[in-house]
């Protein structure tokens, strides 16, 4: 599998009351989320935000770790935080992907609650036996806006438990969509 | 399923030389995992620390989720820190599981590297259908003192990705144990 890449998105997202927001950068989820891609084949991690205060400290952590001293004392988190890329916006990471492999870019929107259309990880599984380039979209804060959630191509079917407490952190969620569909 | 606990443990796990050390807290480990456990139904989950200002930070952290006003506003936050409960030693928390349900205690290693009898999610799955306690053990820093992991009764095979690479965070290996322990 080399047609998988993960994007968390800052902005647009909602808060608690689900209005509208762009969120800060929460640095661990840097850490994680590329621990994890790395682990499980992902191409390429994408940080997005529209904050340059953001970007910037994004691009800091991922410098201390690819080039900087974090690297040369951690190996394995320097080829994590290589996975890193920083967009603006969703739109220019969706064709920084189409630009790489030129192929269909699939995007597929994860959330902490069950959309009307949502598929299984079984199915996206199959998706990724084909030719197409696909993207799992995480939100942060309270989960991506409703706007981007109908945008992407399909939306994946939240991950449940024993019983229907649904707040997992994203960096947990990331972890679990990764294993289901990678694993047998 | 009422009879899987969850153990983090800051003292004896080993540094990337292999010594011995005790760790600090990290307190986002504290969130991320009891938000796994409330998701996977896990009974209990033991943050493990010989060091009384360390205990100090996991009580006040805790304190503020389910007593402060944390848990006022963010009441699934307060569910999952509900779940954290905080010990000296691994042997106090397995003798605080054994008094909670009067049953054995099977308690189960995690590593990510390979232990020459190290059983699969599929096994302990098996042993978590018949009525004794088991509590999943995870170290902190560079993993569990190998004295610590002789002990335990079993020990699980690391979670393996699509590579040899086995640095994912003590957060996300949880998450995925968790759901590999708990779904079908």
């Amino acid at each position: 599998m080399d047609n998988l890449y993960l994007a968390l998105v800052h902005f647009p997202v909602v808060n608690r009351k689900n209005d509208p927001i762009g969120s800060a950068l929460t640095t661990i989820d840097l850490h994680d989320m590329a621990r994890a891609s790395m682990t499980f084949g992902v191409r390429g991690f994408y940080v997005i935000t529209p904050f340059q205060d953001q970007a910037n400290l994004a691009d800091q952590v991922i410098r201390h770790w690819t080039q900087g001293a974090g690297g040369r004392l951690n190996p394995g988190r320097k080829q994590a935080l290589e996975l890193v890329r920083v967009t603006q916006t969703f739109e220019a990471a969706v064709q920084q992907i189409y630009t790489e492999r030129r192929q269909p870019v699939v995007t597929i929107a994860t959330s902490a609650k069950k959309h009307k259309n949502s598929v299984s990880t079984r199915k996206v599984k199959q998706h990724l036996a084909g030719k197409a380039s696909h993207v799992l979209v995480f939100g942060t804060a309270w989960g991506l806006a409703q706007e981007l959630m109908d945008k992407c191509d399909l939306q994946l079917d939240p991950i449940t438990g024993t019983g229907d407490y649904n707040h997992l952190s994203v960096r947990s969620a990331a972890a679990i969509y990764l294993d289901r569909l990678t694993n047998d």
